[in-house]
């Protein structure tokens, strides 16, 4: 099924206690489209660079089968550059710098080619980009997922439940689901989020794994315990791609699909933090992946069924 | 098979966002042993209380056929007692009086009626009491398991990495884990731990659930994620004894037994956050149990087993 990816293509320098890089590929729609392609090679991607950014940057995502035709190249401008420090713990980082660039006055354009858009993932951006998207379509898709963060809750919630109202599912970590919410109580808080519109809500704990609720259920997905975490930059927007990546790849939105899909976009996320940047996501192999979600079904496997009391 | 649980016995008062408590029943050796007595029926404590102590704490533990032939009263001396106040996010605490009484001078009587025992747990307790009672036993038991916690690192590491040589299966929290190991990733102090001796690791989560590890292998018990956590306290006993109970309800000490029996003393150590103190501990069925148990095999269930790439 056709699947749009909005979100950010752009540079990142990242520092963290195993080394620091220059300038290297990121961006949300980078590692969300990445992601995706290793499930749906019908992706398209909606994004803005600079006239400073690598044709080989751009060839990577044609070489992953993105359509790139909706990426604007605005000449004369930059593209967006983040720079952060990783403390120790790798959980935590400093922002060392954001250059908005191109971002600043981002205006979406989707292509007539887009139309036939059946699910969309709108990566972390500004919400009025978001639902400027959504807005654009002629046809509403099947499934919207939207991931976010606690930046646009501090400075234009109302923007942010406006386009929260319009979505399916919403990706947000726990400290998020606590700000929106008002809520300690991740249960309460899901409670409360779900009634602002979506019908599902996944709350990303990080190394602890994540959350998928409904109105009446919830699903748990542990992360893998790694020997070492190496730069966690993207793994969100990775998880969320292997996420819409598997749904939309046999177009099952049924909440026990979901649950896989789940599973997946941990599966890919952990790939991601084991290497700089989108590295890990340049050439995986199909068995390297299968692997990995077998680790995950390995992880939580028990035997209860021979119990007597 | 015949289970010995080592512990303290003690009074507790507690504040919480919810409420507060006066003196209540509390104490490490209380919880295990109410948590085994629902899977095993030859539960005996060895432990020590002063003479303020209530007869009706002890009669609640004789009602559930735990054997407290091993609890030393001391005429003269005062129970142990410990008060904590609850942060509002319910995962730290500051603890308010600790009253050592009877337990600075605890001297570990073992009954001859005790020495059939095949499974030992050292609540935790000063390491030289847990050893002590481990070379007072005449026949080995066949597991061992022991809790700790951060204090014996702190102030008699040597002592605590002896004991620790001497045991099957060692659980710490997370933060203990790295303290005792100097390692940050989990993956890591595990492997480091478990070249000190014992043969199974559990890594306590709280909130985020709990790893299992043994030198090849490692499994994941999720925590079931709860509208409210009333009482922490005695959450990571509770787990202790639903794990033990578990194990020697069925003598079965298999990697992939201990699996289930994690996911046991996860789901035990749910009920008791619900309420203060052991008070969830005083009168659960058997269908509470197995339907807790249910929530838990739901709460990761996925089906892969169809996917076609």
């Amino acid at each position: 099924m056709s699947l749009i990816v909005v979100g950010s293509v752009a540079f990142d320098a990242i520092e963290t206690p195993f080394g620091k890089t220059d300038k290297i590929l990121g961006g949300a729609g980078t590692f969300i489209s990445l992601a995706t392609s290793y499930f749906n090679k019908k992706t398209k991607v909606i994004s803005v660079v600079g006239d400073d950014f690598p044709q080989e940057h751009l060839d990577l995502l044609v070489n992953h089968k993105i359509n790139t035709e909706g990426v604007q190249i605005k000449e004369g401008e930059k593209t967006f550059f983040w720079s952060g420090r990783y403390h120790n713990d790798m959980n935590s980082r400093d922002t060392l710098i954001t250059e908005l660039n191109v971002l600043e006055n981002f205006d979406p354009i989707v292509p007539s080619s887009y139309q036939d858009c059946n699910f969309l993932m709108l990566g972390n951006l500004s919400p009025v980009v978001q639902r400027t998207v959504i807005e654009r379509l002629e046809k509403r898709p099947r499934l919207i997922v939207m991931d976010t963060m606690n930046f646009w809750m501090d400075i234009m919630l109302t923007e942010l439940k406006n386009t929260i109202s319009m979505v399916d599912v919403l990706t947000i970590n726990d400290e998020e689901a606590r700000q929106l919410s008002g809520e300690y109580s991740l249960v309460k808080a899901a409670r409360k989020i779900l009634k602002m519109g979506p019908k599902y809500l996944i709350i990303k704990k990080g190394e602890h794994g994540a959350l998928l609720f409904n109105k009446d259920e919830v699903f748990f997905a542990p992360a893998l315990p790694l020997e070492e975490v190496f730069d966690p930059t993207g793994a969100g927007d990775t998880f969320a791609g292997g996420f819409i990546g598997y749904l939309s790849q046999n177009n099952d939105i049924s909440f026990e699909n979901m649950k896989t899909a789940v599973i997946m976009g941990s599966a890919m996320a952990s790939f991601t933090v084991e290497k700089f940047g989108t590295e890990s996501l340049h050439n995986l192999k199909q068995d390297e992946i299968f692997a990995r979600m077998k680790k995950f079904i390995d992880l939580v496997k028990f035997d209860y069924s021979n119990h007597k009391w």
